[in-house]
């Protein structure tokens, strides 16, 4: 899965790339939309590298001038002789590489006019081939020392100096509920006797959510009126959520689709992703617990949904993965949801945070509180295993549908991905380091989730941030 | 509620709307979005009129032409004197005359460059003003003796020469759970002790369904895989559904949006739909019992759901209204689920009915047996409870977001929505017409959902069809 874009010895002429702190070293390259802040520009395709952002739409421009950043010079690392030379004449060989130097390029072009649009569906449509080629290239003329550092310094714009958009125009979310400790810790509390459902080992459970509500970082969103029934009470009320909570999340982003009808075998799966980004499916736990019988949840989930402007695409994330295996004691995937690639290599060791930055601590100019470290690693079901599950019956994912994971604790209370298992229902406040206490989100709060992957031999990537803040609730005429 | 266009002496000079038996008299006048069967023309909006289309896109053409179409002669019905004029100057008079002529060829122009296009989308976010400007002009120029039939005429496009796509492109696709008769049957199945959950009679329930699978009326789908659990087996099996069954239900298309964080009131719900198609939710029942806890219907719902090609607008709907109540012993609506306009007209009383048509029967020449007969007017929450239900906590609906009613069963067992209450959960057979019986669809069935509405002194107006058929189950590698 390994290719020259991983090698840890690459560094880049963007030298805020390379200080070994930045989450987007060459070895990232994610994509996002963006563009200038505060301008009327139209958002298109970029890719961070340190501080900065590659402009796609620039690139393209300059690409129909400098056909030289696609076709070369050939950066050392990439060596013609990568190619099989077994039983070839020189003639049939000067062919090939002729025949791949064409679809490199074809490809190439396709993947950089897709990535100059203002959403990402077209370039996630085009499937891994076309992908790999486009970071490939944009590795290679990133580099220390490329020829085409002259011709890309123009397409740089400055993180600092950008506005994004939601990556993609996200025609289906799908939310699952990947984590065995979430829908465990969530069982106990709604059902003591038998906190984990029979079908939770055997089903990827997920439903469906809402997509036209989904915001990028630095979402702010009101606090949520809804429906709920107090303990005691004999009927409901409408009312400002007072049980306003997070979940750590991950989003996978769709690749390219499937035809209604078609399922996408395990071994296939991971073709149909095309990258990873944060997630926060803001939730209000009061009308989740009065509404979501027996349809599940709707109001209390479908208000806000915030993303990070930044998708790590899979195959930056490929030096990350990790073995996927179940307790011994647990039933084997059926079949459908089995590989051993899965067994190897399917999952992510992701690691994950929630910071939490109440008003006071904003106002007294203090950082946000990490009230949650965990890992991707611990999740019950894989990437792999949602897309195959979800398509099992004939269901057509479309490039840019968004998946989530659900939220995802990891073993212990203090690696839970959401208020109302980190508080126990609400029974044990967080005590932050400011002396406040929070058992929900209260009005102003801002939620920073963060998410990068680091190991013995390999470089550090991230995923930037996902932020989002509380606003107080609307007022209406009449409750 | 009612203007002119509802008018019962109306006849068109499309003959075949005046027959009585079409759905589509002069009165009705719904949108679909279609090209010419077996071309590559571009879709474009449509307007029903007997067996004709009037094609948008050519009218669009006419109007710039002919401007008459739009702005005169005046039809006798249109009477200048409508306009209120107490206390006003001729010269004021004129000049109101002018800017309302002028406005109103504003809207129409609008709302005409919309429905042109290959979505209803645009049009739809125009909201009810521009919609019925449209709808009164199209009215005017297709009425028996129109000086605009001459300009007309070429845009008339038979509709057993079109084929349609999906009126909009769906955004969001949201199921709700209106019917309290199907709640009951489908809970008494379920929970014998406890058919009604406590949240139905206070909560319009409701959860996201899958866009992407959404197809028009000719709809076919493969039979979907999925886990099952039978009864007293010890694990789940992978296999093709063998409890396939239909859902009855209208489909609701939304018009102009809400803002994220603002919430539609009852007063306001109506403005906020476009019209109301024929919706059928094909459902696997067996993936469906093993997969719903906790977080409601997913794979057994997703695979495909199929709309009638014809969205019937508001304001044609308007003389079919009726008062809207509940049996006396049950709770009133929340007040911000209440309206006087609601209590006195919020519920349609659109008739509904379900025909099946076997493989056998269609080799052999013999019609759809009709299996449910029902009136929408038994719903237990109405189209604006709806809206504002799904709005309350801020959720942004956007132009062409699609809510599902719910299976609309009635409150006699014949007048379920849905195999699963007609044969009391499979233990009694539907005996058809020509000796063949079904519990649940067979492959090859088919099925088709009629709808329209009737009263003493208006002209009845129909929703056209919405059909699909069951393919078998796709082979696969293994299970």
């Amino acid at each position: 899965m390994l290719n020259e874009t991983h090698d840890p010895a690459l560094t880049s002429w963007v030298a805020s790339a390379n200080t070994g702190l930045s989450d987007f070293p060459i070895q990232n390259l994610p994509f996002a939309v963006f563009r200038r802040q505060g301008t009327d520009e139209v958002f298109r395709g970029g890719v961070a590298i340190g501080d900065q952002i590659v402009d796609m739409a620039a690139l393209l421009k300059v690409s129909q001038r400098h056909a030289e950043w696609l076709t070369g010079p050939a950066h050392p690392a990439d060596q013609a002789d990568k190619v099989d030379k077994v039983d070839q004449t020189p003639r049939e060989l000067a062919g090939l590489q002729l025949n791949i130097q064409m679809a490199l390029q074809m490809n190439l072009q396709m993947a950089l006019q897709a990535a100059a649009q203002n959403t990402l569906n077209d370039l996630m449509a085009l499937g891994p081939v076309a992908i790999r080629a486009l970071r490939l290239a944009l590795s290679r003329a990133l580099r220390s020392g490329a020829a085409q550092q002259a011709a890309l310094q123009p397409c740089l714009v400055p993180q600092a100096e950008a506005e994004f958009a939601v990556p993609a125009r996200i025609g289906d979310y799908t939310d699952f509920y990947t984590s065995v400790h979430h829908a465990t810790n969530i069982g106990k509390q709604f059902r003591p006797d038998q906190p984990l459902l029979p079908n939770y080992k055997w089903v990827p459970i997920g439903y469906h959510g809402r997509a036209s509500s989904i915001g990028v970082s630095g979402q702010t969103f009101r606090r949520p009126w809804g429906q709920t029934l107090s303990p005691g009470a004999p009927d409901p009320v409408l009312a400002p959520c007072k049980k306003l909570d997070i979940e750590l999340e991950l989003g996978i982003f769709v690749g390219q689709s499937n035809a209604q009808g078609e399922a996408v075998d395990m071994t296939e799966a991971e073709d149909h992703v095309f990258g990873i980004c944060l997630l926060n499916d803001w939730s209000a736990r009061d009308i989740q617990g009065w509404e979501y019988q027996p349809l599940g949840p709707f109001l209390s989930k479908n208000f806000a949904t915030t993303v990070s402007p930044w998708v790590v695409t899979m195959e930056a994330l490929a030096p990350f993965r990790v073995p996927f295996s179940r307790p011994p004691q647990d039933p084997p995937p059926l079949a459908y949801l089995d590989s051993p690639h899965n067994q190897q290599a399917g999952a992510f060791d992701i690691q994950l945070q929630v910071g939490l930055q109440t008003a006071g601590m904003r106002a007294a100019g203090q950082a946000e509180a990490t009230i949650c470290r965990t890992s991707y690693r611990h999740a019950y079901w894989t990437v792999a295993q949602m897309v195959t599950h979800h398509t099992v019956n004939g269901c057509n994912l479309q490039a840019g549908d968004l998946l989530g994971s659900g939220t995802l604790s990891g073993p212990t209370l203090d690696q839970a991905g959401a208020l109302i298992e980190l508080t126990t229902g609400g029974k044990h406040p967080l005590n932050l380091p400011n002396g406040e206490q929070r058992t929900w989100l209260e009005d102003g709060d801002r939620v920073v989730l963060r998410g990068w992957c680091a190991r013995e031999g390999a470089v550090r990537i991230g995923f930037g941030e996902c932020a989002g803040a509380v606003l107080p609730a609307r007022t209406v005429k009449a409750a």
